[in-house]
């Protein structure tokens, strides 16, 4: 039965690899970190860590720009990130043929959008939208039932907003590729670029800083509803969990809005628009996609 | 054999319904238009147009919002139009009480994707999104093989762009519900509303006049792009075939993704961004809907 074999999880970030073993419940059994340095010496210290685990198959949630697709011939390696170390490694692969298990593989906000919807907020939805904010914004997405991949994977934390004319970040944002992209705007570089450092919890309680961060978030948070169409839209990430940007956006965005999209899940905007499971999507959904790699 | 029976194909749009018989294979036998008035009227003429045809089954393409999930109480229903006469009409169910035959039924903007997937510059792909720019601006999107409904239907024509300063529109846009929409600044409207009632097409010699309408297009394939990671994006609608706007905003598009997006899809963005089978993919997507309910 596969909901009483062993099963792995492996987040793996850009600052750290998240290894952990449990159930297809959402059972977490033993969790342990270990540093991301070059993609030889991190993936011998996962690869030993889960080796005498008695796992029977893993699921891996990785960092991106990342090859998703089973059927690319790229699947499983990381692909042009600037962590130049990691350029076209194959995580994948090099997990596989040392563990020799069933492996699940997809992005880390896929996985945490997988997480919520198998056992958090989103629970048995067909269409969700995920949301982390933090150091980078990313956004995993379930369309139909399924994971949204496409030619890679959705990069949604990079879609452009209109810059609020009080905002004092200057002419770069925190993004090097994009001066008006959401993650350039509300995640952690940005913020610390135009609060001399400080993060933004340290910013939660000036209202006006608050409010700026909140109306971009709230522009994209517009964007996703009537791109995705989605039945619940779950955010995360400490910039998320730290300030009250979600509960500010929620309001702005049905402003925006303005009474265009009528349905029960806008209606009900403060059940629609969730802050997420703290932190335990991402773990949590890897031992669902795992789970599935059993299959 | 499915391919062999006739296929009704039914394009219910605002201002005119535009009603086919044809085969599984494209091929359309017939073809009329009849003028959207009240809904009694105009579904008692489309009904008594397709009674005698012989056709087996019916593909329907419908004007939005409206509801297109088979799951939903309103499926098949039109939801909150300006069109007052026709919200919360029963457009599939009167047709198909009538008629007694399978119907398929989606949004006229997702069974104008399945015609570019089905028989168009999109065939075979699993992750296409198609734009129409006309007197609205609607999407429709294909993601991992499925057509994308979520808790209704996606209203890509509506997200946000930023202001071009040049822009001499004034406050309002041509969108009643918001000023600076996709739709509300290259639609229709909007283009009368800036330029003294004339449309896009009689601009279209116009460098400045196609650059602006152009840069807003390419804020929108940007979105498109991070948000959906289509194979392919198809443009249609009068805007865009009777102006040179989708090559410019190819352009630009690539100019603001600022290479942030490396695949095989958007290095070659001639051909990733492309103009549609000039009006006729809504039609034939209807056959192709129509013969999906066969099965």
């Amino acid at each position: 039965m596969a909901e009483q074999q062993l099963i792995g999880a492996l987040e793996a970030g850009g600052t750290k690899m998240v290894c952990a073993t449990g159930y297809a419940d959402g059972m977490v059994l033993e969790c342990e970190q270990i540093a991301t340095t070059t993609p030889q010496e991190t993936v011998e210290a996962v690869n030993a860590w889960f080796a005498n685990k008695g796992i029977a198959a893993l699921g891996i949630g990785a960092f991106g720009p990342t090859a998703v697709n089973p059927a690319s011939p790229q699947y499983g390696k990381i692909l042009e990130t600037p962590k130049t170390a990691w350029r076209y490694f194959d995580l994948l692969g090099t997990i596989q043929n040392e563990l020799d298990i069933p492996c699940g593989y997809d992005t880390d906000v896929n996985v945490a959008c997988l997480g919520e919807v198998t056992f958090g907020c989103a629970q048995g939805l067909t269409d969700v939208a995920y949301l982390t904010i933090g150091t980078g914004v990313g956004a995993g997405v379930l369309s139909g039932g399924q994971l949204v991949h496409g030619m890679m994977h959705p990069e949604a934390g990079h879609i452009l907003v209109t810059r609020d004319p009080r905002d004092t970040i200057g002419e770069h944002s925190g993004c090097p590729f994009h001066d008006n992209c959401l993650e350039g705007l509300i995640a952690g570089p940005g913020v610390k670029k135009r609060w001399g450092g400080k993060s933004a919890g340290e910013m939660a309680d000036d209202p006006e800083a608050m409010d700026l961060l909140a109306g971009y978030l709230a522009q994209a948070l517009m964007t996703f509803i009537l791109c995705y169409a989605p039945q619940k839209i779950v955010i995360g990430g400490g910039v998320a969990d730290h300030t009250p940007i979600v509960p500010l956006a929620r309001k702005k965005c049905a402003e925006m809005l303005n009474g265009y999209i009528v349905t029960p899940e806008v209606n009900d905007i403060d059940t629609y628009i969730v802050n997420s499971l703290e932190g335990k999507q991402g773990i949590m959904g890897c031992l669902a996609l795992g789970a599935q790699a059993l299959q």
